[in-house]
């Protein structure tokens, strides 16, 4: 499409585009009233019109734009070019403001994604741009614009401010623009200038093609967390295979729990049913540890007992290159309406019931947390730290080669479960990208997230200007923000982070140094540190010696023995505003570190989070030991204690 | 000073400024053949012309000037100012090419340093610059500029290729302008336009003042670092006494040790001399833990033994509030040319000779790792970890309240240890700043530099534009970087990273997905990994279970026990150009961690590093606990391991 074209359609949509008129080479010069304009030239022999000379900035007067029309003639005939009658020149009236940059991408994951951010030449080099989902609300535009730093002109730069009312109404219009144009895979606005009368879109480029189809919902299914009547087929009494772990995890659960092995005979005590059809009830959730070329049998038997939820832990499907089975087992869960987690799988863990289907560890303590991950290996690695961290889960979803089940559908399911408050997510890849936000976007529970793989190339180059900005782990992170989910850098943080959402921070240490490193960690993380008061000072300088600095960091002094440790906790653990206190001990001349150490067991229960840092390595082994054997949550460095913030 | 007076400045010592011309009120309009032009209001009364309308750009021609004078006259009067016959106005060519940055600031501690970034308005937005030291070299300008984004200008930018060397020349000028005109205090020019043709300064503003003043290089002190005559003053019998624990850790070292304590008898074995003056022999070095009222006394005896080194670990001086006494020690010092340490500090190690003057832990091993702290607490946290580590130092100095030894001094020293092979200094403060930077640039070792106190508001509001620029963490990590020494982000990366120097890194794992997350890591740090090569993947093909992904990550799947490790391990660790190799075990179903722990030891005096990541808790605990005993460096998670990159 010619750029005069484009002007006409984005301005009966509503969009403002700058005056503008067009002529042929060999057309006279139309009299033009916006002068200082732009002259560019306009014919499909130019495509890379900046590269060719195509293009003359603010043209003052006629008298110039003459000399400019013939300077582009010249231009593009030295890079072998020759203009004949068809080809033209389009005259822009000049606009000052800012230049902002706009686009849409089609990705393969998340579908329509609108980009925001600086425009004009620096686009490419400052990459300051935010991603928007083509559903976003009002709310999620406007915390994905302040995400930017060119954001600063809605927030009185330089002397004028513009209401970022503004900013949400162009975007909208973008969106609807995009719905209404669903053949668009390709956009950019750029530059277009921002100034107190809204946004004027100077230079545009669209390109229209068959989109990435986005999947459509699935019908309405049973909810996957609720577990009444079990089966665990391949329940075994050899301890190295999977279907023993399953089936002694199992044991400890309040549902009812059948165990099935074609072998027959008891295993711990129960009868071992040959048959899924010998089964005296029907069975909600089933889990299949049996090797992968049984698996379709056994499911069909299970759709006779009114199966509702399958756990296949067994391997051997995709990953070994058999798709075959697996659209299978799809089909036949879109047929009868039953979920599947898996198949290639830990297992499957819910509180609610103390219901263990992993060949996981079997120390797994109830809790709030809900922790979905697409790695069976993080996942056992996560479920044993969370053990000795005394962190207890409420559902544990290890979601495999995902045929069925996926994030979303998970996320929609754990919203009226009352045993969860928190979902953490390990994801390795995400589909159906849309409907994961608007999961996220409908959440109760808030939901963090750790994906995988940022460094891998982009799939696709999915667009001219600004295919080194999409489909990337930036896209994904900035979108899942902007829906209010908050992304982590470490996987241990989709442990600890739900678990401490605090916002004052107190630290008490027996050395400056340290302390103010941890200073500087919370406060680059964006939390604060408590403010003492008055009369909270003079409580702290009843037991302190008098040279502590009164002022949070508190600083014992480096003479402190496990008493002044203790006083000072007795007193700080009662300040009300107070959420979370880090206690460091570094070993200097004479530090108790063990017996220190033994202090934290007094205040497991207070209301305040409290996490000895113990600095150091064989002189606070010991106080290590004892923590870790006491639930304790600790650590050996500063950095690591605020990762988790 | 007027812009015109300033640009006239410029011209003379070589700079490139813009064609300009500037008349009064009520001169006649001067003949301009440099059309398109920007005109600016000159007058005392108007010191912030924007903010006044008293700026308009790209003035077509004579007429739109015309009216362009009568605009400003008409917006200074809207504002309350009355122009006279002595106000002007300045006529200025407007030139084409990318709006850059350059500035000076007068540090406090770095005294003059240069600015360049992206210039004109987005200076604040992006605060896209960095710093250069007025003494920075060629090489060293080199890195700094192409710390900035705006730097892709010189990299071939939208079709337009800047040499480098441009922007060094510039820089050069600028360091010899502030040279020769020690007044300036602070300096900006923004923009200066950049284009084929090299730098314009375009506008400008200049400040001059006292600068601060950089302290004289001090005279030439004996090197700290040779000991070969100790004394010993305090030494003690009373357990709970710092000079027992000097006294003892002095003992197992090469050099002659004695003893100092006015209480007379024996200790160790060894007499206890009751003075100083009683000792049979001059003393080189001498380390004091008596009560800090004593000191001066002491040192006035050790001066008549030809002191050349003094630990002063008493504390009570500066900290307390006493700085008479420091004062007088400093005196004291550069009369008779001794060097100190100290005071209030945990002591002096020194691997050449075995000699730990410190309170510290008795458990140091020797090594090629200098370590200066500023804190003595961080410092002894440092040495406990580098124990179990196993670690070793060729040097550790706790600097205390820096009374006279400096960093820069330090580092000098170091240049010529055949021990000493890199150096980390913990720092909270540093003084004399270009010294500092001189002694990097001139260290053979390389240095490593964690500081603290990042987010501490900046001390002085130094620059009115850049302010916010000055004065601060980045400015010292910019300029640090720039002359070629590396910041650490965590305190533990001064004991791991200088043993980490690692291009490339092969992974070893039983698990896809926590090898995905470490391989983003590493390629964060900007490390590669390893590619194999088609006989390197052949000899794994021959242990390994087919299905094994034949790259690096080497999975060697999820059933892998203690022999495939090994296999595995025997392999990759004959791979010449492999580095550092990662070996992750996730407690999976049967994996047997403790036996994996154990293969370590075989791999300990490897040439590679060869560091193992066990995940978890409660499952790989004794796996640790073997890894520790046997000094092996071990992590429970793939951030913290990384993080040592």
């Amino acid at each position: 499409m010619k750029e005069s074209e484009i002007y006409e359609q984005l301005t009966s949509f509503g969009f403002k585009t700058p005056n503008f008129c067009s002529f042929k080479l060999n057309d006279p010069l139309p009299k033009i009233d916006f002068y200082p304009v732009a002259l560019k030239i306009e014919s499909p022999k130019v495509v890379h019109k900046s590269d060719f000379g195509g293009v003359i900035l603010s043209i003052p007067n006629e008298m110039v734009l003459k000399e400019a029309i013939k300077e582009i003639i010249s231009n593009v005939a030295q890079k072998g070019v020759e203009l004949d009658s068809s080809d033209g020149f389009i005259v822009t009236a000049m606009t000052k403001g800012v230049e902002v940059y706009v686009g849409v991408v089609d990705d393969e994951i998340f579908g329509k994604v609108i980009l925001f951010g600086k425009g004009g030449v620096y686009l490419e080099m400052y990459k300051d741009v935010c991603y928007i989902d083509t559903k976003a609300s009002d709310e999620e535009i406007i915390r994905a614009i302040k995400s930017t730093k060119i954001s600063k002109v809605f927030d009185n730069f330089r002397g004028t401010k513009i209401d970022i009312r503004l900013g949400v109404e162009f975007i909208k219009k973008v969106q609807l623009f995009v719905e209404q144009n669903p053949d668009i895979i390709e956009l950019d606005f750029n530059p277009v200038i921002l100034n107190q009368d809204g946004f004027t879109i100077v230079d545009s480029r669209i390109k229209k093609g068959v989109p990435f189809e986005q999947k459509e919902l699935p019908r309405n299914r049973p909810n996957f967390f609720e577990n009444q009547k079990i089966a665990v087929i391949g329940a075994s009494e050899q301890e190295l295979k999977v279907g023993y772990a399953v089936a002694k995890n199992s044991l400890i659960s309040h549902c009812d729990v059948y165990f099935i092995n074609q072998k027959g005979g008891y295993l711990f005590g129960r009868e071992l049913y040959t048959k899924v059809s010998h089964l005296p009830t029907d069975i909600d959730t089933a889990v299949i540890t049996i090797p992968s070329k049984f698996v379709l049998e056994v499911i069909e038997e299970l759709i006779q007992k009114n199966i509702k939820n399958l756990v296949i832990i067994s391997a051997g499907f995709k990953e070994v290159g058999d798709l075959t089975s697996e659209d299978k087992i799809k089909e036949l869960a879109n047929i009868h309406n039953f979920n599947i987690i898996g198949p290639n799988c830990l297992g499957y863990f819910n509180g609610n019931k103390n219901l263990n289907l992993t060949f996981g560890t079997d120390h797994v303590l109830k809790g709030n947390l809900a922790l979905l991950s697409q790695s069976g290996a993080v996942l056992s690695a996560l479920m044993d730290k969370a053990y000795v961290n005394n962190i207890g889960f409420s559902h544990i979803v290890s979601v495999g080669n995902m045929v069925d089940l996926n994030f979303a559908q998970m996320i929609e399911m754990l919203n009226e479960d009352e045993l969860c408050q928190y979902i953490s997510i390990y994801a390795e890849g995400i589909k159906d990208g849309k409907r994961f936000l608007q999961a996220i976007r409908n959440s109760k529970k808030p939901i963090y997230i750790f994906k995988t793989g940022k460094n891998e190339a982009s799939k696709k180059a999915a667009f001219s200007h600004t295919g080194n900005l999409s489909g990337n782990y930036d896209m994904f992170k900035g979108l899942i923000q902007s829906v209010g989910s908050k992304i982590q850098d470490n996987i241990e943080a989709l442990l600890f982070n739900p678990l401490n959402v605090v916002e004052n921070i107190l630290i008490v240490t027996n050395a400056g140094g340290p302390a103010s490193i941890l200073t500087d960690y919370i406060i680059d993380k964006g939390k604060k540190m408590y403010e003492l008061s008055d009369a909270e000072i003079a409580l702290l300088d009843s037991v302190l010696p008098f040279n502590w600095p009164k002022s949070n960091p508190v600083d014992i002094i480096g003479d402190a023995m496990c008493d002044r440790y203790e006083k000072t906790l007795d007193i700080v653990t009662k300040f009300d505003k107070v959420d979370m206190i880090y206690v460091l001990i570094t070993p200097q001349f004479m530090t108790d570190c063990l017996a220190i150490a033994e202090l934290f067991v007094k205040y497991k229960n207070s209301d305040k989070k409290i996490i000895p840092i113990f600095l150091g390595g064989e002189l606070v082994k010991d106080a290590l030991t004892y923590l870790r054997a006491h639930k304790i949550l600790s650590f050996t460095s500063t950095q690591e204690a605020s990762a988790f913030l």
